[in-house]
């Protein structure tokens, strides 16, 4: 997830895990992992790690913990168009973290299952003289086939935003005391969109056969695009200004000095990225009301390598993202 | 696994997260998850997580770590007569693990993949200012309905457990220097048996429709044998002379003053354990020496709760199990 890709992080993935892969890992590049189901359909894998002090705070509300490392996974299967029915669940705790922690932390795994229909399926529990240490594995039910991969764009392919973006590393800057917020109602939208992402799972299973690649954006707008140019062998160039921005992200936007680079670089909105042939704008449009969301068209793919943004008049803008990793 | 479960670990997690549970869950009280599969299949899941200094030690080579982690996910497949072909693995590493230990690491996971016939299915990675945590699941088949599960065992039963019981802990206490190997051979053979567990994948997945209830000795055979009897509804008795032991465990029996309750107490033995009709004997006998493995009778099933250890003339013998955590 979030778990901070460090630059090498994807190298040191590929160089020692990468030979390691067999059929149905799609190349350790893709969200989840792939293998037969009943019926002519596919379980999609996926798994998040998320260390305290690393992946949030140490005085996180543990139902709020929970409910994201639920989330962050549930997204993964969503940006594949599966939907998740269970997960397991590996529990590595400190002694400090006592039965009042646990408890809170078990409703909201509760409150989250009611609310995406999922069950717990197993797991483990260890203890540790380290940080807590939370890792989940989310299973989800995708056609034979059809599940939507990184690797699908093709020049051409129209890129898509849902929701808005910057918002979740606005709530975070905020949290960490960087950034003030226009109002509380500003702060209270900007914080939970943070510690709770909508893990967009109603337009993912309706963009299957729609979609050519898709991603939820846990890394940052930029290095989500980038994954799947880099899965699809294809470059990509997006209109800075075209990408979406909440009211109080607007409200922002016009006292940060750094808002766009936050915008395009930080990470953890959980919306969704992906690609679509021209020919499909009405349909995306359709169902993507359909599920009462809205989508944004941010740019095109195209031949090469790598992503261009570019100003109104089309000039390429450097976008500084260095400084945005998850926390 | 291996996890210590520190007397409330199970409590904890029957009161936090068994109302979680979901079908296939078999009530978080069983070595897997089941989900159905393609063509009358299930998939068995399990998951377990080691922590650097806790479940292994610091120095311990790489290679061997991996393999320890996944052999004791394949041990509890095998323990359900499933048939393992992929796993997922989370690595939550401190700076200070290089690429030298990610690569010896590797080395030990490509080694076994090659042996089990098993492929890398996906994973996360993530960084963490404390210890070394490791977390792996693993996937297996197994004919639909046919898991054998921890709950099956009925009075009348007879117990078996599968090769020589008491190695690993007396290679642990080897390695910690509280137990003096009789000779190098000894050491050698003892430490690896504490290192490198061999899942008894061959066996268990011929005790299919034969064994009615089996697990794998990770907590040490009393606490493994509770966990059938906790499970099946019933009690258990045992032999204490039955329950075999290896040539090293043999000599050094005649030394250690604690051996017995070190050999029923301690665990990573990684041998399964295992309950079958007194009328299939000759079967079980059968599909042993098919797979070259020797089993022994140690006991039978009984009504009631809990686990009765028995001297030669079948009077109680009380054994210290206390101190037997698994590191």
């Amino acid at each position: 997830m979030a778990a901070a890709p460090h630059l090498g992080e994807f190298e040191r993935i590929a160089r020692f895990f990468g030979p390691l892969a067999g059929p149905g890992a799609l190349g350790l590049a893709d969200d989840v992992a792939l293998i037969d189901g009943p019926a002519g359909e596919q379980y999609a894998l996926t798994t998040d790690t998320i260390v305290e002090g690393v992946d949030y705070f140490p005085d996180d509300p543990p139902d709020l913990v929970a409910r994201k490392l639920l989330r962050v996974n549930l997204s993964d299967l969503a940006a594949k168009g599966a939907q998740p029915f269970g997960y397991l669940l590996t529990t590595v705790l400190p002694q400090a973290r006592n039965e009042a922690w646990l408890e809170a932390f078990s409703t909201g795994l509760a409150a989250d299952q009611k609310e995406f229909g999922i069950v717990l399926l197993g797991g483990d529990s260890s203890a540790t003289p380290g940080p807590t240490t939370l890792s989940l594995t989310a299973i989800g039910r995708v056609a034979k086939g059809k599940a939507v991969l990184r690797s699908g764009a093709r020049p051409g392919d129209v890129i898509y935003v849902s929701g808005t973006i910057g918002d979740a590393a606005l709530g975070l800057g905020i949290l960490k005391g960087e950034i003030e917020a226009p109002s509380k109602k500003d702060r209270n939208f900007l914080v939970d969109r943070y510690r709770i992402p909508q893990p967009r799972l109603a337009l993912g299973q309706k963009l299957v056969g729609l979609a050519t690649a898709m991603i939820d954006i846990s890394d940052g707008l930029i290095a989500d695009l980038k994954h799947i140019c880099d899965a699809s062998g294809a470059a990509a160039w997006i209109y800075a200004d075209a990408v979406t921005r909440s009211e109080s992200a607007r409200k922002l936007s016009k006292t940060l000095k750094n808002f766009r680079a936050l915008q395009l670089g930080g990470g953890d909105d959980y919306e969704l990225l992906f690609t679509s042939p021209p020919s499909s704008a009405y349909r995306i449009g359709d169902v993507t009301r359909e599920v009462g969301m809205t989508v944004a068209c941010i740019g095109e793919m195209e031949p090469g390598e790598g992503v261009r943004v570019l100003d109104a008049k089309k000039r390429p803008i450097q976008i500084d993202i260095a400084g945005y990793s998850h926390f």
